[in-house]
C-alpha cells in the first residue's frame, strides 16, 4: 500500500474541518478529497475547494454511474465522496483525508477495512453547543444538529482513534501523530528509498 | 488496556540506546525496564540503571522461576526482561519501554501478540560500522557485531514499525509519534476522563 486513506469525524461544531485545513497546511503528501453536496453553498463557501455544490440531478447521475466512495443524506441534502480522486491520490503516494459523517464513515469501512477513522470529541456538551452558535446557525438548525450531535457522538467506539478536541493546537497535534506514524508501518517501507545500494541489497 | 508494551530493536550500533533516553526524557508516562544480563559492564555502565548485573547463577536461577518475559543468550552472555516489573508498570496506565534484540522481540510476541514493535534502521552499512567503531569496539568485536547485525537486519518484516535513523532527532520524533499516536486508539479510550458529565453520559 502506497498511502491511506483517513477518515476524520466529529458531530457537527465539533472543530473537524479546521482541524483538517491545519493538518493539510502542515502535512506533505497529505490531500483532501472535496466532497459533493447537493446543499445550498453557506456565506463564503467556494464551489470546488469546501464542497462541489451540484444539482440534485448531477447528483443522482453520479450514484448510477457508481461514482462515490460514500453518500448520503443528511438534513435533506446528498454528500458524497468522489471514488476517483481518492485512488489517484492513493497510487500517486498520497494519503487522502477525507471529513465526512458517522454515515459515511460506516459505508466507507463496510468496502475499505484498511481505513483508518478518527473521531474528534468536543471537551464537553456546553461547548458544542457554543461553537454552533458561534458558527451562526439559527435556533432551529442548532436543535437539529444537536440531535445529530448525541446521536452521532454514540458512535465513537466504531473509530480507530478518539481525539478530544479541547484545544485546536493540542488535537492538530495529535492528529498529526496518528497520520504521521502511520506513515512509518511496515507495510508503508519502501526499499527502494534506501539510498545505500549494501543496505538496500541486506533489507532484501 | 490501559498502557502498552513497545519493544524497541536495532542492529548493535543502530542507535537504540540514544533514543530510547530521548523517548524517557520527553514522554511522561513511558518507563524503560532494565534488563538484567550476565555480561560484565563496559565502562561508564551502572547497575540497576544500564543493566542489571547478574551472575550466571542468579540468572539462571530466575529463569527456573519463570521470571523473564523473554530471555536470551547472546555471545555467551544471558540477557533478560523481567516480567513483575513489566505488568506493574501496565497496570498503572505506564507503557513500557523494552530495548531488546531480534530473538527477544520474538519470544515476547509469542506469548504477547499485542506488543507494540519499532525496528530502527541505520542510513546505510558504512555508517553502522563507524559507529561501532566510534563506540570503542575492539575489531575483532566489531566483526563479531557487524555478522549478528546483518542476521538481524533481515528481521525488519516481523517488526510493525519501521523508522530510518539518519538523524537522531528525527528519528526520535518518529519513534515518538508511534508511541503517542498508540494512546489515542479507542481501545485506550477512557471514558472517565471525561470531565464533564453530561458528555460523560452520552459517550456511555
Amino acid at each position: 500500500m502506497k498511502a491511506d486513506i483517513f477518515v476524520l469525524s466529529a458531530p457537527a461544531g465539533g472543530g473537524k474541518t479546521t482541524i483538517a485545513n491545519l493538518l493539510l497546511k502542515e502535512i506533505p503528501d497529505l490531500q483532501r478529497i472535496v466532497t459533493y453536496t447537493t446543499r445550498k453553498p453557506r456565506p463564503g463557501e467556494k464551489n470546488g475547494v469546501d464542497y462541489v455544490f451540484v444539482s440534485k440531478e448531477e447528483f443522482e447521475k453520479l450514484i448510477q454511474e457508481n461514482a462515490f466512495l460514500e453518500h448520503a443524506i443528511v438534513h435533506g441534502n446528498y454528500y458524497g465522496t468522489p471514488k476517483r480522486e481518492v485512488f489517484e491520490l492513493i497510487e500517486k503516494g498520497i494519503d487522502v483525508l477525507l471529513v465526512i459523517d458517522v454515515q459515511g464513515m460506516r459505508q466507507i469501512k463496510s468496502n475499505y477495512k484498511d481505513i483508518i477513522s478518527i473521531f474528534l470529541i468536543p471537551p464537553s456538551f456546553d461547548e458544542l453547543k457554543l461553537r454552533m452558535k458561534k458558527r451562526g446557525d439559527s435556533e432551529e438548525e442548532i436543535e437539529k444538529r444537536l440531535h445529530t450531535a448525541i446521536k452521532e457522538l454514540k458512535a465513537w467506539k466504531e473509530y480507530d482513534f478518539i481525539v478530544i478536541n479541547d484545544d485546536i493546537q493540542k488535537a492538530k497535534e495529535n492528529t498529526k501523530y496518528i497520520i504521521l506514524s502511520n506513515r512509518l508501518k511496515t507495510k508503508r517501507f519502501d526499499i527502494s528509498k534506501i539510498e545505500d545500494e549494501k543496505l538496500r541489497n541486506l533489507l532484501k
